[in-house]
């Protein structure tokens, strides 16, 4: 709620358009709606340019399929992470034009205009292993109307095929980094492009990867400036912002 | 060095227009200079749009002379960042129009032309001891053209204080947000804004907060998905993106 | 024991009334009840306020029902947290009274008169998925006989679903705060309401998050001086504190 | 800002008592005072019940003097914590009826009338070397009107010198325990008084008590269910708690 | 080998018994017994005055079968502990003379004669579900000849029910205390005895309890100086200590 | 790519062996095989001195499968680490003359001539439990044309044990020292051999071993000045330096 | 205070010999000295054999003083740890027959008679950096009545130090090893002798030493079951209960 | 002592050459001088190939002087690192030939014979901070008679700078890396080279860099398989194991 929004409600008060009651019950009720154990946000979309994201991970299959149905009904993009094979199936037979990709664990159901928003995003990763983490962030990109070009298993141990791909590197708005083990990527992709690279460190690895905390430490430490990081196998959140960056880049 | 260049400088091989010898010569020799301690990267502002900043701690003021030095004469905005007051000292003996920024500990040198790029940051920060990290910010990304709001000690235990400067906040291309102790205010910066938010833990507080890290933890895990991180009172690395995403934002 | 009790039994002994084997027996056996295993406090309803829970975590269904069936023999509320399903079975046949709540993992038995405390805590959470922490706190306090606001899915990225139920929040004698992720949600309740905040982290998030680490130390760091914490997903221990608050606060 | 004054603040619009433009104004300037560096908060006495306090820590001796100044000028009591000697005597210069408590580093101006709140009290230390850390919560919970029982040096290791002060335990409304090394006190204070008991771990200790952490954990995991935690040496925070808890239940 | 032993052997040498080949192959092999995957050492009663003992825990039944049964035969006390109960089952199938305790997970074999070493130790434990640690404890004391008081759930929260065995505590030779959560209790038992205490920290709790590393920092920063600490659920090596004392101190 | 073919293939272009086109492809095109999910590196053994190894945790049997299919067809010798039992079947179903070393969890095809190197390696482990960890690196250095001596179960509370095994220390090029728990036997190696010693920490232990940790620490603290450390568990690591180490020590 | 003396002191009573209230008087105040600061424990000696040892780290002179004082006054052994040159100086000028050892920041009073208590303990360190945590062990036994053997600098890299003193090890009843970076000495010491052990990890090592805490996870991971453990640097803790053991090793 | 010298030893005592006595001794008293506090392990040069280096950090100026000069006189090359300035003038009084690097705090006395070893080291480090521990890699290597490449200066941000260095790394028959901050560049180099890589973290960066934690485990973690990791700043280390393995390498 804006300034000038408040402005004109209580301009409306004040020529008698509108009774104090009413103005005081719109203030308190911004649009969310209560579904008992979710209050679901149906004003993300208007306050932040992007709808509500459904994290399904630990949720129930029937409460997951009531938020989806929920914010699906205002005609907004809808897109659920972390989602069970099981719940995946519930959504789908819901709603048969939704889409499932089942590496990158999300069901996502495009309602907006086919978008030529121009924006374009590159998703790297550094190993195989690595790449479910890589597919959400993809997925969530595309589903947000962006153009993704992946670029998987080019880990600096053979630098030489990550140079390979450097002109893909180079055309993108934004890029997602997603690695495991030492988390040195990052470091390097963001030496090689002038836009900003958003690191996803991976749980992948062994011993003393403690579960990704070493390749967050790197990614945090890096010597490229350009470089911002988001949470541990988090590639929906580095997506989000890249979408925010790469929208604007190519708005015109 | 890009596939285009790369062609040509085949091509003059091919034509006779330069010989094998010289040709592998410079493709070996990418532009840096070597002061023996230091490799001045002059190749940097081509490679990722904003030139090479001097981290100033840990070096001694002879050498932070010398690559400032090496930077300032190739014409590019110069930026030393963790500048002690002797060393600033030194830099603005020898380039007199430099500045120096005591509370940010910088020293910049502007010489390119007034921008108008229209690139607009804010900068907040949660309370007045975080006010040295924001300030780094700050001072990095005046530096490198953006025009910056300073929205200082907004923290979330009073809220109407941040919901005070919500314009503020709404009309900027890119927010920072610097905080200590729990790191809470970025989640809810985040929640307020359509743009990235760019989270600066500070290694501000006491007892658990262990230098940071408390923050640190918080903002990985906001719930808010515009949020990415960068290091423990790196206010310059977070103007640094800060600054590529505004800058594309306001390009016309 | 006070010293007043203890002047008493002297006294006794002084004039005969007791023989001095006799008071060292009773000065020596507070009582408690020894099951082998289990030593089951009955004193403790007398010296604080609240009578022995029982944390069935780790315990037997044969361990869980006969500490279960000692306390129940006295009159006493009684309580059990972390109780299994098969567990929460035996003792309901056992006690047909008893109320087993499946989402907060918890059986209780009330047996003291309907009471009119007029104690009032509000229970918050900030995501679905840290219902069952709440509910278990929710839980305790209803069986010690506090009436409980139940205000979930409020974190801090929507601040409008928060403000909207500020009433709730201010007429309660103490809040219990639930929330995983980034633990902001204290800080922020704490800075609008006038009375203890009882922080719970719980072990919701992934990634960086490490099992409730990160809101942990987020809140022990919150920047809202009426907020205290408890142990990562104890949700008894808070509701036992905010019971003898509430209790406290509405004694006339 | 409660729904009842936002109720009447609209009725005035409504009347033609107050202007839109003037009724916008008042909304959105929560009475707060900028300083530049820092917005002081004349709100919070109204919302919380208790002042505005400084934590003087990482600010100059002239921004603690600012603050304190516009506090003061306000009419409620003051209260300065982690105060250097020499900025503690820049603040009793200036205000000549404040008190300096140089073991807590406080410095207080009590400016309401003399109370009788009847609110009490106990701060337990364990070690000589606790004592500065519990003569903070001393302090400002004299400052904020409450009776204060110090027994200090009454560690697990000779739980005689415990047991003797017993009767001020548990004539208390609240009891604050600060505690370093394994931070053990707490749990046995818990299990003897009936009112909430909130530890406080100090950072004293050596080796593997990783200053303050290992009590910290201690603490928060203590078997008796009537203690929360502090942040580490926050004797001030702990204090805070106890005094709206003592208050309300001393309140006739 | 002592230097005694050593100059008799060397005697030989001299003397012509023993040829310098046969004096390097006696000095070269210590008596050990090489099975191919372990080299079971018999050697150690000898040299420590108590028979090697079998971590069970990650071999296989019939790597565990092949050690105690190697072992036995030599006539010494045989003991394994973190015993599987179908490897327990085959070990007792195998010597129907040994004991198997379920709760202890250990299998025992006495073939010494019975001991009337007057060796007296104190088994400790805080709640119910550090019982398994404490058996262990108790088994392994046992199986070395010496006598066992068990003394469980009595934790620091309820002070009396320690005080009331206070007795057997003072006239034990060593005394174990077994504690998870925040391993409060060996200093409350240290300030009781005269005579060492061993502390045990059990993974029992939970959150912040981190699988006993927070028992285990209390212990270590235990402000009672008789205390010394094993690894966390390692009640066999703080018997195997304790024994070591009990023996000497009863030894006539 | 060295200078030498650099300037080669840049004579070709200058001679008009070779089209400026095909050069450039040439340069940025070094020989690797992009399989869709991975991009399998032929050049590695060229290189580095050994050919590339599948590290088959987290990759699918159908993923392993393709890769070692793809790099036995070079000739390569080909090693895959980490493979499940199942993957382990249908590797030898395609590859009749591959080995399983079951232990080891390791599948190799040596397709090399015999080697007779010369490098020796001993691989040492502490305890029975250390074994498969040994037993990967034993495996792997076999792979690689190394003879390897295995010195199983010598751990440091057993002196005689480990010196008894001296000779077959001091007599390999490289020394491999797998062990858990304090870890404490690298250092005890190190002192009595004279040639580099590569530490495995392993994840044997329990209780405050915290899965390998505390034997890393104790590693890379190790006294003896010829340790080198790498990750928990990494059996294959460790080989793979000790074999270069090896080869270079036995060229003649 | 055993169930002896009371029903001592209740027979009293019952007898007329004694009134009620002196009864009450002497249970409640079991014998320690309020300084204000700090409750001097003077029941020590006769509840734990040894008497209260002063641990003058964070205590001012004065402090310091007025304890030792006090102690002293009463006839007992007095020690005082972790001195200052300033208090150790001031401490002999009102105690001109203590001793100060300045290696181990001791200050301590014999005040007992020459004892011939046979009690030997072994001092172990593993380098000359550890010597003054060794000196502090060394000093508290000595205080304590035992005769000490100083064996320095045989750290396990150079195996052939440790076994030329092995006689001396053998000989004593205890032995205390003090080891910083690895922490592998106790290991290595408790598999040649047949006593305990007590471990003092100590905070000598750089980088992953982390201030001891590598030495104290190797020490708690010990393979060796005869080794306890005490928190980092606490040679007085060592030294307190090797004299217990020692003490009663060699009673007759 | 091997056991060819030892059958040697025990010859001559068979045919009377040696008394028992005079073996004994021999075989208890292997070659160290004893200088109260510090065993000076003249023995080390024959078993391990290198003379002993002393580690001058916690050592008085007196204790080194004694072990330098103990050292001096047998005619070893001589070692000490982490030299203070006025311990580093006072070595050089004494021995006039000796060397201080002070970049490196190392003082080195070179007494063998001109090598011509022919052992090449390449040491690489990311930033012109973690120049001081690579100058102590270097030193220490040259000092043992390699010759040493120094590459500074090529972090990962700017690829060019290191492969334009690609041909003096790919001579060197081992290479150490000294990184600090993401400790990204052993992967890197490892990716590039044939021969083991010694990956030393070092202490440089701020924030989450925890002191060299990050790098440490981002080294751990390389997806290089021939990288081995060292200490943190633990250079001399490093070098240690580099020559072992260019003077094997070198070797004809």
């Amino acid at each position: 709620m804006t300034r000038d929004s408040l402005l004109q409600l209580l301009a409306e008060v004040e020529r008698g358009a509108l009774t104090a009651a009413s103005a005081a019950e719109r203030l308190a009720s911004l649009p969310y709606e209560d579904l008992g154990h979710t209050r679901v946000d149906h004003h993300r979309s208007l306050r932040s340019g992007l709808p509500e994201v459904i994290f399904a991970a630990g949720k129930t299959t029937e409460q997951v399929l009531a938020i989806f149905t929920s914010l699906a009904a205002t005609g907004v993009d809808v897109l659920a992470t972390r989602v069970e094979p099981s719940t995946a199936a519930a959504l789908l037979e819901r709603n048969p034009t939704a889409t499932h990709n089942p590496t990158a664990h999300t069901v996502s159901l495009r309602q907006s205009a086919p978008t030529t928003t121009g924006a374009r995003i590159a998703v790297v990763c550094a190993g195989t292993s690595d790449i479910p983490v890589a597919e959400e962030a993809a997925a969530t990109a595309e589903t947000f109307g962006a153009s993704v070009a992946r670029l998987f298993d080019v880990g600096v141990a053979g630098l030489h095929r990550l140079l390979s791909v450097r002109d893909e590197l180079c055309s993108a708005h934004a890029v997602i980094v997603c690695a495991g083990m030492e988390g040195a990527l990052p470091s390097v992709v963001g030496g090689l492009v002038g836009v900003p690279v958003i690191a996803v460190p991976t749980s992948i690895g062994y011993g003393a990867s403690f579960a990704g905390a070493a390749a967050l430490l790197g990614m945090l430490n890096s010597c490229s400036p350009n470089v911002t990081v988001v949470n541990i196998d988090n590639g929906f959140g580095a997506a989000y912002t890249a979408v925010l960056i790469a929208r604007a880049s190519s708005r015109e």
